[in-house]
């Protein structure tokens, strides 16, 4: 998965104005995948389990962060046309879907003794984030830059880092 | 391996909708990578020794589905055209045999106690695989749609998970 | 992280010359990419605990560094024009700050006891590079391509490997 | 590091067949990089000792094997043209020499009681690849064809898989 930006043609202050939809695009998709990585790396950290469809739901979920390099690429070479933006939030939406469904499949692989739903709790960040990239597309319809915007705001929450994985790691590691 | 996608020239519907062969080819592609990463994961879990012998039969195997994403990109730009739609499928065929190849370099190099024989079996979906390709390709001749068709069902053939190999490498965690 | 080359448009002596600043450009890259990816392999070997904060500071040096590719890119395409130059002096001193942050965590994560900022000491080069960098953007105010030697400068001073990391991993091992 | 190919420009075979010396050096490519993989893994298999010295000894190798993507992209889209296919040999020559390099380094941070030179052996196809490749760069003078048929025979004469790393780490795993 490489996410791509495309260099300004021209040495100039303009032409790189005129890449500032591109580049914005390109830290958005990075940070969204950093979260990702990161959340993933927690969250493997407390599974004991892997079965198949843990492995096939880890792909999905794959298939959905890496097309985010081409909706970021549509979305900044369009200046935040309507409908990149609009595919774009789907996109976010389709990776947090997967994520729900990754979460899920770890669950039933790790039975009944395990330490991971105790670690999701609530995960009210988790349930919102659907309706919020929702939320985004309709938007989009109206407004694609306010689309973007919501969907930078679900960044933004999710920069925070989620000490509920970490928490349990730490405390499998010290013996509780 | 980068399995790369145009994306659309236009923000519109329409030019998405030209995208669309090449978006199915990516996912198919998408896919079948999946299928062999995860069979590949599966596989070597069973595996105790590695030979040099081995190393190369994977190296065979991996330039034919690093070729993937070359056939794959020629095959969604001519939008289906007759070639690249045979010569997409004489890859996956290689990638099959290339398979086969690697299974029987670890089966010699595990020597006579080996599990992995076992886990084989009769592998019905490795021997009918090499002959659906073959009649994909064929078939590419008269309509290459119908071809690419016999080159999906393959790929959804393979997305039952195998549990050979998973069944039998949890019995080997289990000391059976 | 992919660094792009753009290969000469015509098989001739000429055209290998002016891709010229281009191959510098990459070269200078690699050899920041290979001094980073050096250092944080000795750092990280004294490393005993990481925190989601290590793993964030982390991701945010990763950040700049995988924004080279396109900086580099940029500047060398430019054949070292005043902008694009500016701007990789700036990327540059991005990831030397974002060393910094990821040090500082690592310090608090691990705790009064650790070996690391014993280990880390004066930092006179890391201390330095800030100051070089700076000075390199704004000697490229008056001429690029002093400023481009004021940035090769820095790569060579750091090219002289850094054993702070390297020998206190070794009297970690050997139990000092 | 990234190999890559130009699809044909039209789905016919005409314009296959015209792809053919780039799909030629991409395989040619591929296979020497197998080669360097596959004897790295066997030759590190051996090593106990890494110091900074060896890790900049290999990244030296990285940076002329990462090179090779460029020069091969270069002789392939000439069409076997002089300067390139000259270049294309330059870089595979460098390749060998900063394997030597790596030996060099690794022999020396092992000791006196390694097993590594035992392993190293009289390398004759090592001690015979530098002569080869200058002659093909030079032979390229009169016939680029000719000298990429020399590198293409140094490529099938390594391709012969090199047991002696292998036997070497079979026998300290059997406790010899």
């Amino acid at each position: 998965m490489v996410l791509e930006m495309k260099i300004p043609e021209e040495p100039t202050l303009q032409a790189a104005a005129e890449s500032a939809p591109g580049v914005f695009t390109y830290l958005l998709s990075f940070v969204y995948i950093g979260i990702y990585w990161n959340n993933h790396h927690h969250f493997f950290a407390l599974v004991r389990h892997i079965s198949g469809a843990v492995l096939w739901a880890n792909l999905h979920l794959l298939s959905w962060l890496s097309s985010l390099p081409f909706t970021t690429a549509w979305m900044g070479e369009s200046h935040f046309a309507r409908l990149p933006v609009m595919i774009y939030g789907g996109d976010l939406l389709m990776c947090v879907i997967a994520w729900f469904i990754m979460q899920m499949t770890v669950v039933r692989a790790e039975g009944p003794n395990s330490v991971v739903p105790t670690a999701i709790g609530r995960d009210l960040k988790g349930k919102l984030s659907p309706f919020l990239y929702i939320a985004g597309i309709l938007v989009s319809l109206l407004s694609p830059v306010l689309g973007v915007a919501i969907y930078t705001i679900v960044a933004v929450m999710w920069l925070v880092p989620d000490r509920r994985f970490e928490r349990h790691a730490a405390a499998l590691e010290s013996g509780g």
